[in-house]
């Protein structure tokens, strides 16, 4: 118990602390999520942070379980970890109550999620990710019902369509390819981690990569990946896995969703996608990167001994958006909860004080008491650092008189009110 | 990659799921606790659950350090613990700005702690707990606004004042009590668990426990321990602790607060308090238990390298509030935060049922199609089972007259209404 240990001060590496005003901005993001994902008939859920490890050991992308996930050993002797994404927990959930649920089932969550990463510029430890899933349906409507929905939620934090590009593709056209190439599993699986990484290697690299594999056919294979025509024309434009697609561009440019690109080289990380797979891009010139992700996953169910169910859904992570919105000068000013703080001439008005905060409460106004003995001016001053609007000083005299001096201080307006006057004036000019 | 590991559904021991209707009470809880908290002037903040473990090695209880965290080595061989209480957070954070904030600094946060506990019924290893605190008030009204803040928390969900019992006390008393008995301070250390452990075990075994220390002297502290009266004789009335004592108590009855009670034997288990300590005791007389704790900790951020603050705060565990809640029938009903379910007689009309949707959705209308290809009365059946108040079934005659009935489900009545007639009806209706 020595008091001699001085404590850092600074958060855990990679995760951030909220003060007020980072915490209005995740709160302005939050509500968005929330009305947008409610508006469309997604109903919140939540789970804890802390899953058992086995959960993460089947179906996930094998990079996250062996390198990236904070795993550990309870007291107990159980190992557990800190969730890396939320939807292995959501169809544990699911599965859990397959039979009581109604179908077609829409979920949504704003978790934390936990990924040992080392250090960069805008790669965290900790993020919030939005998912919204709807369970139950096998059409292609839930495609598009998923896109829609993240492309509105884009659009209501004041996003506009040519800030973003939707990227789709199938695991169908995938396997398709890889079978026009006669690949085993095992290759397919190895050369999907490659191309997920695509962006992130030099060409050189990429096509190295591949020539491990498909020798001299790595020429062709990387042609058919880079044109949309050209594989189209080697698969066919009327086999299934094409049609599938067609069709889905299609729905989409009904419901008026026009901002989309096939891009057969989007395979994304989790190995539970089963079909459509999808990325929403920020068209930023200076950096480009993806804001949103997500696919079908009609088999997930199987893993917890479940029949399997339909399932399509995506993830959008706090921090990508904030920066997104950051850049597009998106973000809206902090404004304090607090509307009226009350400053007292001294102490003695305490219980004056209290009574008049407490009407004020009661009308629904928050309401603040400088609880300090400073001076009015410096009391008004931390007001007006809080980013509180209005400031009423309380004296002797409105006491006595029963009228208070209520000022904005944004205009420096002032005005004189009985104190059930206050709450219809400020209501007013809110 | 095996699919035949059958995973389990259960989430890890002593953590819970929120599925919609658990998510619906916490919600309900967290509103209010933002609602009341915002109305006093407190903002919000919040902090990742992960910290570095030095953070609680200082100044909190020692049981809680070595026993109960859930502390592991990151893949850099960083110490962590999953937070087991916000105040070290707080501290830290305050701590680290303490020149730019403004004083008073009023904040709330409702973080999720962990810790590891020996499986027991209404035990978790995992709850949400609302934290206020306000730091730069040395004077009892930072006590007094506490406590009221705590009190309306309790009547802006239902309670009674008769329900519950705000208990409150002082280190300064029962140090005053130790140094009447001469005791050093490892001793005044001791003797703290023990007492805080009062209620958790038999009289005779707490008197054992004492004994070690005050031998002959036992039944006398005992005495005093037990009897108002009796300490205050022995302390004397116009003693600086009692007088303190009955200021606060005075303050409290000045602003309404009745139900308050001086409890010597109330020490709480944290040894960062400095002054007055309270709890709020559900007065179920099946089930008495401690649903909030606080009290003043003026030099918590002493362990940073800070100066002192003065500083006051409590918490609120969501588990035992939902308890109390529960047993005195003061939880909401569920309701779905969907208003309208869209059916359709057959998948043709999926675009019609789109557009209307998408003109529910831009009035502000929660709405969901059923996406399935079911019998109607099934699609309705489950709107029914979701809670979804309103159906509008849509067959080929509504999309040509362009008139919808919609239904509502609780009380069967049906009104045929344009689209553009549909919000203004529901937002009569809700």
């Amino acid at each position: 118990m020595s008091k001699k240990i001085k404590i850092n001060t600074e958060p855990y590496k990679g995760v951030r602390d909220f003060y007020p005003e980072e915490m209005f901005l995740q709160k302005h993001l939050f509500e968005k999520m929330r009305q947008t994902a409610e508006s469309f008939g997604y109903v919140e859920y939540s789970a804890s942070v802390l899953e058992p490890a086995e959960l993460y050991k089947a179906k996930t992308g094998e990079e996250i379980v062996n390198e990236q996930t904070y795993t550990f050993t309870d007291r107990g002797g159980r190992e557990v970890t800190l969730r890396p994404e939320m939807t292995p927990t959501l169809a544990r959930m699911v599965a859990k109550k397959s039979r009581e649920l109604s179908y077609p089932l829409r979920l949504y969550s704003i978790p934390n999620l936990f990924r040992y990463e080392r250090m960069q510029r805008g790669r965290l430890r900790e993020h919030f990710q939005f998912n919204a899933d709807i369970f139950g349906v096998s059409s292609e409507e839930a495609e598009i019902e998923i896109i829609i929905l993240a492309q509105r939620l884009l659009t209501s934090l004041g996003a506009k369509e040519k800030d973003f590009e939707i990227r789709i593709n199938d695991r169908a056209i995938t396997n398709a390819l890889f079978n026009k190439f006669k690949l085993e599993e095992e290759q397919k699986y190895t050369i999907s981690k490659i191309i997920d990484k695509k962006d992130k290697i030099s060409k050189e690299s990429f096509k190295e990569a591949l020539e491990h594999i498909l020798e001299k056919k790595t020429d062709e294979f990387i042609s058919l990946l880079d044109s949309n025509q050209e594989l189209i024309k080697a698969l066919g434009e009327e086999s299934p896995e094409i049609k599938k697609l067609t069709n889905l561009i299609d729905g989409l440019d009904d419901a008026g969703v026009r901002n989309v690109r096939f891009d057969q080289s989007l395979v994304r990380g989790f190995d539970y996608y089963t079909g459509f797979v999808f990325e929403i891009y920020d068209l930023d010139p200076e950096n480009t990167r993806s804001l949103f992700g997500g696919g079908r996953y009609d088999n997930l169910l199987e893993v917890f001994g479940q029949e399997k169910i339909p399932a399509v859904g995506f993830g959008a992570g706090d921090v990508t958006l904030l920066n997104f919105l950051e850049t597009r000068k998106l973000l809206p000013t902090y404004i304090s909860p607090i509307t009226i703080y009350i400053c007292r001439l001294n102490k003695s008005l305490a219980s004056e004080a209290g009574i008049l905060a407490d009407t004020l409460r009661k009308s629904g106004i928050n309401t603040a008491i400088d609880l300090s003995e400073r001076k009015l001016a410096d009391q008004i001053k931390s007001a007006d650092k809080q980013k509180i609007p209005f400031v009423i000083c309380l004296g002797e005299d409105e006491v006595k008189t029963g009228r208070f001096r209520i000022k904005n201080l944004t205009t420096g307006q002032e005005k004189a009110l009985k104190a059930e006057e206050i709450a219809p004036f400020i209501k007013g000019k809110l």
